[in-house]
This record gives C-alpha cells, structure tokens and sequence, in this order.
C-alpha cells in the first residue's frame, strides 16, 4: 500500500480527500494534520467519516513519513512547508495557488505576498498535463474556477478560434471553505446570488496563464456566488473570427481532444451542462457550442469544485504518479438528484 | 376610487398584482378572471391574501366594468381579449409579450406565432417613456429580464460606448410561472444552475429592440435558472470602445440619467446589486461599474422579477396614467434577509 | 408624528423594525442606534433601505428624545439600558428576553445570568394581553418560537383539554441572527436539518409561563434549524383526555377564541399552515385540527420569525399604546411565491 | 458475476440503484426496463450515468434473464408484476409498499386498493431480519419513513419503555419522485416548511406493525416536506415510563442493539444526527438520547431517504441473499458539505 498524508485535513478539500482516499484500494492514509484540531478525531470535523482510527495530529511537515503528501493548506502556507516535505523524499501534490503561476512575479501581484520559496511544479491539470505529471515531485493542483474555466475554453485557444473570452462564472459557496462570514452566512446566501471581485478574481490570471500558452487570447473572468453547495457552472462567451466555424465543427474539434479522457464529458445534441449531473463525482460535463446571430459562441462547463475543482483532481495526480488506474477511487457518479 | 380588474389573476404575476393593489390607496378591485378557477375564492390560490371578499371569475373581457384592466395572461392569449377590452373604453395594462414589438415580423419569428390584432402600444419602461405611458391607452409591460437588462446597460447604448453587449442572467425560478414541470421540479432546480434557451430566448430581441433605438448596439443574451425563488441578476459584459472612459465617468452617466426616478438606485464606491436587496420591492439597483484590463466593462443589475419585472412595474405605469404619486402602492422595501 | 428610536438597530430585528416604521403613517424614526456601527449610514449594513438619512448613531439610552422606544438588543444588554430608557418618559418595547418572565428565578436559570433590574413589563402578544399593553410603560415582546406555539396551543390549555404538549418547531435562519458563526455557515445549514438544543432552548420556559397560566399543562419542546431563510412552522402534537372532542369543535373554539383578531387566521377545511404564505407579513395563520386514531390533536401555526415573532409584532404593540389602527404599517401581505 | 435487472428504472430510486451498482464489483446489470422510455439511452434520464451501454428496455417481467431482480415499481404495479417474476426462478427485491404488510387488511385500508396477489415476503431491514433476508426468495423493501423510525425507535418498543410514540419527520423533496406536481414545484417548496398527510400517511401503519412486534406501543406519524433534495430526519417524541431510565442506559441499549451493524452509527456524547452527515451514502446515524423535565425522551435519526431509505438499502438486501460482503458497493461515506 501506497502511505499518504494529508496537511491541513480539516477544511472542505482535507475533508474531501479523506472521503475519498479512505475508499482508495491502493492507498493507506497514514497522517492526518491540523494545528488547531490537534488530537481531535475525524469524525468532530468530517461528521460524514466514521468507523475510522484518523485522528488529527500536529505535525511538523517534515516528520512525516509517507509517499504521497497532499497540502490541502492556504495560499502563503503552502510555500513555508512544501520545500521542507519534498526534502524529505515524499512527492507532494499542492491544493493551493502557491505553485500555480510560471512567473512569480504575477503571484506575488495577485495574491499580494512575497513568495518565500518558488520551486518549479507542474500544472496539475491531467487533461493537459498527463505526461509531465507522471514525472514530477511537486503538483500545482489547479484552482476550482481554473479547472471548470480552462477545460471549456482551451481548444479555442488551441485552435486560435477567438481573440476575447469572458468566462461568467457561478459557484457553490463551498468554494469558500469552512470558514464562516458574513458574505457565507446562510440567511445573506441563500435566495440570492452575488457577483464579487468582479474583475479582480486570482483565478483570473490563472486561467489567463494557462490559455495563453497557446495563443494571445485575453480572458476576462467575473464569479458569481449561488445559492449552491458544491459546484461550479462556467459560461463561456467569445466571438468567432472564422464565421465558417459551426457547432459541428467545435464538436468535432472538443470530442477529438478529450476522446482519452476518462473524466471529461463532451455533451452533444444540445444537452447543456448541469450541477446537479456531477455533484460529489470527479466529471467534467462540457457542453452547448451554440452560436448566435452576432456570432457569439458559448461554451458551458461543470464541475464539483471540491472534487473534480480539487481533492479529486488531486488523487487523479495521485494516480497518474503512482501508475495506477487513472480512475482508481474515482469511479463514483454524481448525485442526482 | 378608481376600479381596476384583472384577467388572468391566478398566475403569480396576477397574484403580486392583487398582493400590492389591495393595499393601494387609490384603486379598488373590481374583479379577478380566471377560466381554470371560476368560482374559487382567492386564498385557495393566492394563500397569503386573506380577508378579502375576492372571488375568481369567468367574465367575458368586455364584459369588465373597470378604468384600468390588467391583462396578466400568456402570449397568444392577450392579442384576443386585448382589442375588445379596448372598446369599453378601458385602459390596458398587458403583461404578455404581445404588444411589445415594433416589428410585428419580429414577434411572429421569436414568438412563432401568427399577431391576429396588431395595435399600438406604448412600452412600459417608465425610466424611457414616462411622458409616453401618461397618455397611453395601451401599455406593452416590459418582460422581466428586458427590465433588468435594459436598465443596466441602456445608458451605454445612448452614450454610444460599445458595439457588443453580452448579457448573462441570472433569474429566480417564479419567472417560470405557477404551472409545474420537469425543469422547476425542486429536485431538478435546487442545488443547481441550469443555463437555458442559451442563444434563443425571446426576451433577446425584445432588449436588442429597445437598447438598438440609440446606436448600433448587438445585444447577445443567455439566461440561467438560479436556485432562488424571485430576481434576477444581470450581468452585462461590454468593450469599452473608448479607453479614456473611467468608472467614474460612467457613473456620472448612470447617475444623471437616474437622478430622477424613483425606483432606481445607482450603486457607489463598489456596491455590487444583489437580489436580497430588492426581495419583493419594486426597486431596482444598478452597480459595478468595473473595467478590467482588457477593456471589459461590467454593469449589473437586480431587480425582483415578479414585481419591478412585472407586477410592480404595471401598477407603476398605472399610476403615471391615472396621474397617482408614482410609488403609490410600491413603497415597500425590499425583504432582506 | 410619534418620534420613535431603534437603540441596537443594526441587527435583523432592527432592519425589519426600520422597513417596516418608515412607511407607517403615524411615526417618524428619530433615530438609530449602534455602537458597533456609529456614523454608518444605514443602507451599508441594511442593503435594502435606501433613500432615508438615518445614519447609526452611538447614543446613551437615556440621550433619546422619543415618545416610544424599541429596544432591539440581546439579552443581558437590555436590563442594563431599559431602566435608564423608562427614566426619560419615553415607553419601551423590549425585544430580548430579558423581561419576558414573571418569575426571576426562571429567566436566571435558563439565561444563566444574573437580572440587575427586575422591572414589571407586559408580555407584549395581543391577542391575550391587548388590554395591559395599552397601559403599559414596559414591553416584553414575546420570544419567536413562544408567539407561534402559544397562538397554537393556549386555547388547549384554556379549554383544559390537553395535559402535555409537545411543540416540534422549525425555524429559518435568521432566527439565529446576523452574526455568522459555524452553524449558520450557508454549506452546513444549506440542504440539511440541524435540531439544536433538544430539550434545553430557553425558549420552552416562556412558553409554559404562558401556558401554565389556564391549566397545569406540561409544555416540551424542540427546535429545528431547516434550510429557510425566515419563518416558524411550529407543529404541537398533544394527547386529548376527553374523545368527544372532535375536530369541528376545535375549530369552533379556535374562530371564538381569535374571531377580532386581525393578524390571525384560523384555517378550515383541512388547508395546513405554510411558511410562504406569512413570508415577511404579521399573519400568523393556525390550522390542521386533525385527530388521529390514538387521540393524539395537531395544531399547526406559520408565522414570520422576524415580523409577527419581533419585529412586526413589536409595533402591534406600539399601535396599541399609541391608540393608532391595530394594522397601521403592518398591512402588508406575505410573499408569495 | 451475478446478473441484476431493474424493472421501472426511469425514477429515482432506480437510478440510484443504477448509480451504486455500476460501481458493485459483484454484479453486472443485464436490463434495465421502463415502458415510458423504452429505447432511450440512461443518461437523458439519469445525466449523472454516463459511459454505459445501459438503455431502457419495454420488456415484459417474465422475460427477465437475471438472478436478482429489483422492482423499483410503484404501488399497485407491483404485485402485477412480482409473481410472473418469480416463476423464472429470480430472487425480487421489491420497493414498493405492495409486500410490506403482514396483514393484507391493512394494506388494502391505507393504499385504498384491492391487493391482487399476496405473497410471502420478508421486510428488508437488514438490522433486524438479517437471517430472514438471507434465505428470501422475495424482499419487501422498507419504506423510507419507516426506516428511519424503526431504526430510531425499535429498542424502546423491544425494551418496553414507552406506549406511545410521536415520530415528527422532515423529508427531503426527492421522496415525492421524479413527477413534478404543485407540491413539489420549486417556487412552493424552497423557503417552505409543508406539514402533509398529517395524520393519514400511509407509512403510519408500516411503521406501527414492526414497533407493535415487540409491545402495545402506539405511533403516531405526521411528515413535513422540506427545502431538502435528500433525506429524513426523523425526531421521535415519547414519553418514558420507568424514571429511573437515564441516557446512559438507553445508550447502552442502542449501542448493544446495534454493535454488529455496519450502517447504524449510535452517537455519543450529545451529538445529534444532521442530514448532511449521510447524504448519498447508506449510513443511518441515531442519536439525541435526550430527556426533559417531563419524562419526554427524544431520538433522532438522520438517513437518505434515497440510500439508506430505498435503493442503498435494496442493494444491502441482495448482499446479504448473494452472500456477499453486506456493504459491498454500498462503501461512500456522505457528501459533506
């Protein structure tokens, strides 16, 4: 068995992960971290985890002993412990954004923190990133907003198709973890929705980074917050240079680049992507392709943002590192209702 | 007191109609028709009105013996009752999308449905056509998302500040009607955003029409259901064509043309709208004003969609007719939390 | 005009007290009180109330200049600032429990507090009490979960018919109030039901005070949190000890007991009390009357928390002291849907 | 591998069903039947299943080629379909209430039908006729209320403890089906508490005869729908006979009752079953053990009406007549948040 440990496994993505890898066969959890619940059992925090021996531990990085460590901690964390793991032989794959970005100075722009140790990392997104992961010691897991953003909009960067895209997002509010304020607080959530960062989101340039690798498409991003647990619905709006580009076509073209993707679903005959398809599971629905009278094109995307937007995705990383089957642990579908 | 009816008053707009002219101080209602309820007394339909001796009635349009007849009925129903309640000499108020194009054409694509009585109607926006409605003896009442779109982005047009407008809604799930089916089964709609009519939703050409009157506007629209029982929040994306255009510019734009009216409330330093702040009101906020660094601008606004978008609006217009203060009836705030 | 003052206004029973007395024709708000908040115009912490210059203002209780005061402050604060308030001249209505109980003893057990200022007050539900509040100086304004169980239950008590009740209640969220904490975080209160305090909600001794006056009925008690943003179904289950009661008959007590009450609905028919058709209004609606094969009577009520459980109801009671129309302010009807 | 067939797979429970046993090692599903869409592939139905060849088949019951057969039928369809099934020799694991009732009387007075083919079945709940299930040709699935009240309910009628029992219970909307109607439209249900069937529910008497086994207790059932997608919370009211009972001993009982059962967690020390500790999973979680001044003892339990209440527990059922593990494809733990 493969022994893995997880930092910081008292939020929603530590929770997320414990739920996941406990079902994992290849897997053993040896460690689960928290400061703050330091000898507290799981099921205090995770009251969903029972019948298990986990008990929260406050342990310093490097003490673990383990082969796979998930840092499911916050941006500015990740960068002081994720040096000290990876001298210690384990690999690590990192949930925050404090890998993500290939030019620090853009990190340190939107996140407005000095970067204390940069190391290089690969962008954990398998979709794109399949062969680099399998090799690498530290993955930048992708951020929720990136994930559902990037796989409905990448071919068109891909394929030079369109030179703006806005991505107009809508998220559960897990997305803000476990924390509670104000902004979270059921009655100032629930029956309404609010737009925020509007236009100052740090997905953005992440997002930004990873289509523009490609060409020099500029992404505009706005989030909305909805009355939602888990999820994250992306529309996608950009015009098309090229008016000789149909539906068909854009099919055509996302059916060929995710036809290996096991977790990737391209939707077709106008079914349009929904939450409530892949609530709890690690799929990607991508759907719609509708052109409009001004050629406008949208493409939609969701995803649970806690699993395919990040624990999920994490043991997919997991997998791809350890050779296992890439769905090893992953094979449940989405509740739905 | 003048006397008012309503035909077609057991579906929710009727029902916001009856709600908020029952305690309006300058009007009584004379009657409320409907086929399917003939004979029921209203709380079997409307539970949260009481005490009133209001009965459901199957009457023959002019057959009403009211000065003001509002005709909450479906499109396709309103073109046959409208032109006989005209000869009694009533005004109407119509909430359907029947009178609301200029281009008869236009409506008979979107609408896929043959116009048998053409008429000219005034369309009821009051923020545009206030002197318009005061003399009217026909009020084409705006359909919800038009209401909300239009408010936040007409100024753009007139000011001739960008080519394209991307509108992304976001809508309450009231906005379906009362009648059930599969996609306002709570199941399907809770926990779960659903984009629909992605690119052909017919509430496009209705704010294409109006926003169109001042420049060259290209007005794309997608609308989604949002877990949330009344609002909509518009999010309008736009490029800026001039980039000496600052936030503050626009705001000094919004806030002149709003400065008079009643019902709109131009949001400052950063306030974004939200839907919890208009819940049940006939207010409607505008905000944002965001430019990032591509040239995207963002315009949002919320509105309650039965009542600003609706009902509320409708008794406005019949306030500017009848010459009433024009928040008689509409001086509620909205519900929050 | 009555110049009324809101000390602790900040809170969602001082937002509902501000929306609903600014459009109540008799009063006008002197002022707003908040320390935390001072200097804050109204509309950044009360999205919904604009177009007012009420600004939060930190003043002494007994600085105040006006004729009524509503006093929308937690337990243990208000003891500390009523007598002072009662000094100026001005009448008080309280909204904590801090003087809702006949017997000190009872409210230091189960408030855990020591009370500095025992005051005589009226508790302040007038469909029992109408008469006292008219004269009083001092109001008790009835706890929420207390005003929709008693106008449920007392007419058992009175008609001595039943010798325990059990009260399985269920609340929207605001009834915990603004301030964000763990169990109001929109992701554990969303989709979910949290019964809370079982057998120990301070609650249940204001309730048996109440209906231990008629008979020696023993009253339990539990809360449920459910996933509504406003509202209490309160749902009494109890034993009755004579079985010639039948349903008509209770009906009959009920309509004498409540036939001049305004704010009270008695539902025939079999039509069960719903929370969305007292949504934001000060109807309490009670029904169901049903009997089951073991002689075990359920009586139902729906009420708004915040308005007919405070706020609305706190100005029922001003109305009366004031000798204004029982209604003045408090017309308007639920939101429905 | 052992062949599955479902026959009525079109609705909830059946894609529950599929959901969890696409995921089974053990089995494989041979046929999946529903007339209404016959010949339509699974994911236009349950767009959560994706990457199977499964499509609904119109076939007739005696046709079936597979060892265990699942019955996700309604009332009244069933015990048409039951007994032709059995003749090929199938195991049936029936869901619905056709074969629940050990008296045919009963069923015939609370499903207002004429029973055409009564037959020995057995009641699937594992947790008390695991050896009956075992040897069964034919299994009555539970009830979804009834397994939350007989699980949280059962020690005290085996123990003696009480006479009668109020079980108040708050279902998640999903319990009604996949059928939109009034009732379940999202406009009624969201921000609602809806008190129903309050004294005449059908899982009344399912209930009564597994408690009335063991004592003379009487229940007593009234259900509330809820703004939930997923799961019962069921809170029991009773009244202890024997003072000298504490929560320590009934604890005890609990535990000692269920100290084999893999899918019942007794809580400890005041912990209280909540909904989102079991969502999507088939865990039941009991606990609460609490009692007042009254004598009044409250239990509470948490399940999925869709898992643990139907299909999760459907698939216990075959683990247990195959001999496999019993929690075989039945290992997730609930999405939480």
């Amino acid at each position: 068995m493969t022994k893995v440990a997880i930092v910081g496994a008292s939020g929603y993505t530590g929770g997320e992960l414990i739920r996941l890898l406990e079902n994992h066969e290849k897997v053993e959890i040896d460690a689960i971290t928290s400061r703050k619940y330091a000898d507290t059992p799981i099921d205090k925090i995770h009251p969903n985890i029972r019948n298990t021996d986990l008990v929260f531990k406050d342990l310093e990085p490097n003490s673990l002993d383990a082969d796979i460590i998930f840092t499911a901690t916050p941006h500015g964390a990740s960068m002081k412990i994720v040096p000290k793991i990876l001298e210690t032989g384990a690999k690590v794959i990192d949930l925050s954004g404090d890998y993500r970005f290939k030019d620090i100075a853009v990190y340190e722009k939107w996140y407005e923190l000095e970067h204390s140790s940069p190391l290089n990392a690969v962008y954990g997104l398998p979709e794109i990133y399949r062969k680099e992961i399998k090799k690498a010691d530290l993955i930048a897991n992708p951020g929720c907003f990136p994930t559902g953003a990037i796989l409905a909009t990448f071919p068109l960067s891909k394929e030079k198709l369109v030179e703006k895209i806005i991505i107009d997002s809508k998220t559960g509010v897990s997305g803000g973890g476990a924390a509670p304020s104000d902004v979270f607080h059921y009655p100032n959530c629930s029956d309404n929705v609010n737009p925020y960062k509007v236009t100052s989101h740090r997905h953005m340039p992440e997002i930004q980074q990873e289509l523009g690798i490609y060409s020099n498409v500029k992404v505009s991003f706005t989030p909305h917050l909805v009355p939602v647990i888990r999820g994250i619905l992306t529309t996608s709006h950009s015009f098309l240079e090229d008016d000789s580009i149909t539906p068909e076509k854009l099919i055509k073209i996302y059916k060929k680049q995710y036809k290996d993707e096991i977790f990737v679903e391209v939707l077709e005959n106008g079914e349009i992507p929904q939450l409530n398809s892949v609530r709890g599971s690690n799929f990607a629905h991508i759907g719609c392709f509708e052109i409009d009278e001004n050629g406008r094109l949208v493409i939609i995307s969701a995803i649970d943002n806690l699993v395919k937007g990040a624990s999920g995705q994490a043991i997919h990383n997991m997998n791809l590192i350890c050779k296992f089957k890439e769905n090893e642990g992953l094979n449940s579908y989405g509740l739905h209702p």
